[in-house]
C-alpha cells in the first residue's frame, strides 16, 4: 500500500480496448470513444478484509474508500451521501406475489436522490485533480446535486437542463448559487449545447468521465454489506444514463476479487418506460449497442435519456449477470407509487415507480420467481414532482 | 433485565408530582397536567455500555433501542429514521465568527425531517400496546410523518392541519392514505377540532404522550456519539413544541448516568421568530410557564406554535443547561438559508434558518464564544416550501 492508506486505486482503464490510462491527471473518455473505468490494487483490498479494516464504520458511502478514488480525505466534499437504508416492504412484496422485496431508498441522500453518491465522487476527485468548475447536461436531479456539491468544495457549477424541466429543479440549483441553462430538446441536447459553448468547466456527464461510476458503485456494497455479504437474487434498476447498473456491476466483481462475497451473482434488470425504452429494445434484439430513442417523453424524467453513452457497458452488465430488460406503461407509474406510499410509507420517485412496476411485469412473465430475493431502487425523491 | 433485552424502559413518570405509571398500558399526560417522561434501568444500560452493547450498530436511531420503550422488536415500524450526518460547516462558522460548528442534518430522514424519529417510536409503541388509529394536530410536516408511519404500520392516521398550509403538505399527507382535515386557525385550533370529534384514534400531539420525545432524544445522543461521547458546548434548537430540546436534555441526563459522558454539558438554546417567541419571553421573564403568543405568523410553519404544552419541562431545559433563547427577524429566514447553501450546499429548512440567525445574533450578543462548538439542528427540509 506504501504512503497511501487512504485508497488502493492504481489506473484507469478502457473496457473495451484494455488502454491503461493515469490517475494523476484529468481523463475523460479513452482515444478508442469507450468510457474508461478505474481500477484498484484488489489484492490489498482483500488483506484489508481480513483485518476487517474494510470497510470501515463511517456513516456514509465514504466507508468504503480503499475501493474508491480519492487519495487525499482532504479532498472529500461531503454531505453525508450513501449508506441509506435497504427496507423491507412486506405488503408491497405480498402485493406483487413476492416473498422479499426490498427498497434501497436512496430518496434520503442529501439533495434527495442517488445521483449525489456520483456527484459528491467525482466533485471531490477532480477537485483532487485541480478542477475549480464543473459543467453538467441533466435530466433534472444530477444538476441539483452538482449545484449542491459545487458549493460544498467552493467550485463553480454549470447546468445545462431540458426547458420544459419542472420550475422546482432551475430554482434549487440557482439556490445553492449554480449557473443554470435551459436548452429545448432533452439532455442530449442539452450536452451538444455544453459542448458548443465550451470552457464551463470540466465535463461531468454520465459516464464521460470515470468517478461518477465509483460513487454509484457503493450503491452495490451497501446492497451487499447490509444483507451480511449475501447478493440479493434481482437487482432492478430504474434506467437511464446507466449509471447505476453499471457501477453495481462492477462493485459485484469487485467485491468478489476481494472475496467478501462468493460465487452467486444478482441478476441485474433494467426498467425504463414504454415511451423511452432503447435498452429494452437493444436487449430484446440481443444487440450490443443501444439506438437512439426517437422522441423520448416519460414523466420519470431521470429516464428520458434516449441512449446511454456507455451503451455497451450497461448491456454487457445486464447479459452477464443474466438479468433483463423490462419496459413499463407510462399509466403505471402513478398507480405504483400510490401502492407504495399506502401499502408501506414509501414515497418512490417516478423512476423508481417504473422499476415497481417493471418487478409486476417481470413476475407475471415468470422472469422474476416469487421465491427470489429482490431489491428495487428508489432512486430519487418524488417531492420535486409534486 | 430478566426476559426483555431489548428495553430497558421500566415506567413513565411525572416530572411535576413524580407519580409513577405503567408502561404496559395506554398513558398520556399526568393527572396533575403535566407531561410524563419515560424511565429505564439504567443500571442494566451501563452495563451494556461496559460490554460493549450500548450502542448497537445498528444503522438507525433504533441503534439506542435499550433506552428506547420498545419491547417487541416486531412492533418496530422503521423506515430507516435517524443516524443522520452531523455535517462540519466550516465557511458557514467562518461567516459567523465561530471556529467550529457543525449542523445535525436532519433532512434526510425519511419523510424529510425530525418528526420521523418521534413519529416513528409513538406509532410503533401505540401499535404495540394495541394502537389501530391515529390523530395528530400539525403545523405540517408531523402531519406528513404520521401518515408515512401509519401507512408503514397499517394503521389509520388523522391529520388536523391549519387550513392555510402549503397545499403540499396536505397532499403528501393524503398520498400515504390519511384522512386530513383543514381547519381555520393555528395548530392549537387544530388540537380543538380534533378534541371536539372525539373517537379519531391515539392523540399524538406534541408531549401528550411520553414516546414522541423518546424519538427525538436520540437527536441527543446520535450528536455525543458523533463527536466521540463528548457533548459540544452549544446545541441551536429551532423551538416549536419543544420536543427536541426536552428529547435532547434527557439524553444528556441518561449519558451521563450511565457513564457514556462526563460532567460537562452543554447549552440549549431555543431560536423562534419574533413574530411567534412565546419561549424566548418567558426566558427573557425568567418565568417558569409559557404566555400563549397572540397572532403568531411566521413563515417557518414549524415554529408557529402560540405555546409549547410541555413549557416547564422546555424552560427548565434551557434554565438547568445554562442556556437561553433567541428571537430573529423573519426577514432573515431567506438571507440565511441562501447563506447555508451558497456557502455549504445544505438547504435549511425556514425552522432551522431562524436557528442559524439565532447563532449569528447570539455570537454578537456574546452569549456564544467564537471558541464555541456548536450545532444546529436543520429539522426539516425546505422543499415543501418552494
Amino acid at each position: 500500500m506504501g504512503g497511501c492508506v487512504f485508497s488502493a486505486i492504481t489506473n484507469l482503464e478502457c473496457p473495451r480496448c484494455a488502454r491503461q490510462y493515469s490517475i494523476d491527471t484529468e481523463a475523460n473518455t479513452c482515444v478508442c470513444g469507450s468510457p474508461l473505468l478505474a481500477r484498484y490494487n484488489l489484492g490489498v483490498v482483500e488483506e484489508a478484509v481480513q483485518l476487517d479494516l474494510f470497510p470501515t464504520k463511517i456513516n456514509s458511502m465514504w466507508r468504503y474508500s480503499l475501493l474508491l478514488p480519492l487519495k487525499s480525505p482532504s479532498c472529500i466534499f461531503s454531505l453525508g451521501e450513501g449508506w441509506t437504508p435497504l427496507l423491507v416492504a412486506p405488503r408491497l412484496g405480498a402485493r406483487l406475489g413476492l416473498r422479499t422485496l426490498r427498497i434501497k431508498n436512496e430518496t434520503v441522500n442529501p439533495t434527495g436522490s442517488f445521483k449525489d453518491r456520483g456527484l459528491c465522487m467525482a466533485v471531490s476527485k477532480h477537485v483532487e485533480l485541480g478542477s475549480t468548475s464543473f459543467a453538467i447536461p441533466t435530466a433534472g436531479n444530477a444538476g441539483v446535486s452538482l449545484s449542491a456539491y459545487a458549493a460544498r468544495s467552493g467550485t463553480r457549477a454549470t447546468i445545462f437542463m431540458p426547458i420544459d424541466t419542472p420550475e422546482v429543479f432551475f430554482k434549487d440549483c440557482k439556490f445553492y448559487g449554480a449557473e443554470v441553462v435551459p436548452v429545448p430538446g432533452t439532455i442530449a441536447d442539452c450536452r451538444t449545447e455544453m459542448t458548443r459553448r465550451g470552457d464551463v468547466g470540466t465535463d461531468l456527464s454520465t459516464t464521460r468521465e470515470p468517478y461518477r461510476v465509483e460513487g454509484k458503485k457503493t450503491i452495490g456494497f451497501e446492497i451487499t454489506e447490509q444483507l451480511d455479504w449475501e447478493v440479493p437474487d434481482v437487482i432492478v434498476c430504474p434506467t437511464g444514463g446507466g449509471t447505476a447498473i453499471i457501477g453495481i456491476w462492477k462493485a459485484i466483481q469487485e467485491m468478489q476479487a476481494i472475496g467478501i462475497i462468493g460465487e452467486r451473482r444478482p441478476r441485474l434488470f433494467a426498467a425504463q418506460s414504454e415511451n423511452c425504452a432503447p435498452v429494452v429494445k437493444a436487449v430484446e434484439k440481443k444487440a450490443s449497442s443501444i439506438e437512439p430513442w426517437d422522441e423520448p417523453v416519460t414523466d420519470a424524467l431521470g429516464l428520458r435519456v434516449p441512449k446511454p453513452f456507455a451503451d455497451e457497458l450497461v448491456l454487457r452488465a445486464i447479459r452477464d449477470s443474466e438479468g433483463g430488460a423490462v419496459a413499463v406503461a407510462e399509466t403505471d407509474i402513478k398507480d405504483a407509487q400510490k401502492l407504495a406510499a399506502t401499502l408501506e410509507g414509501i414515497n418512490l420517485g417516478p423512476e423508481a415507480a417504473v422499476g415497481l412496476a417493471g418487478i409486476h411485469n417481470l413476475v407475471e412473465a415468470g422472469e422474476i420467481d416469487p421465491d427470489e430475493e429482490v431489491v428495487l431502487l428508489n432512486t430519487g425523491s418524488n417531492a420535486r414532482y409534486e
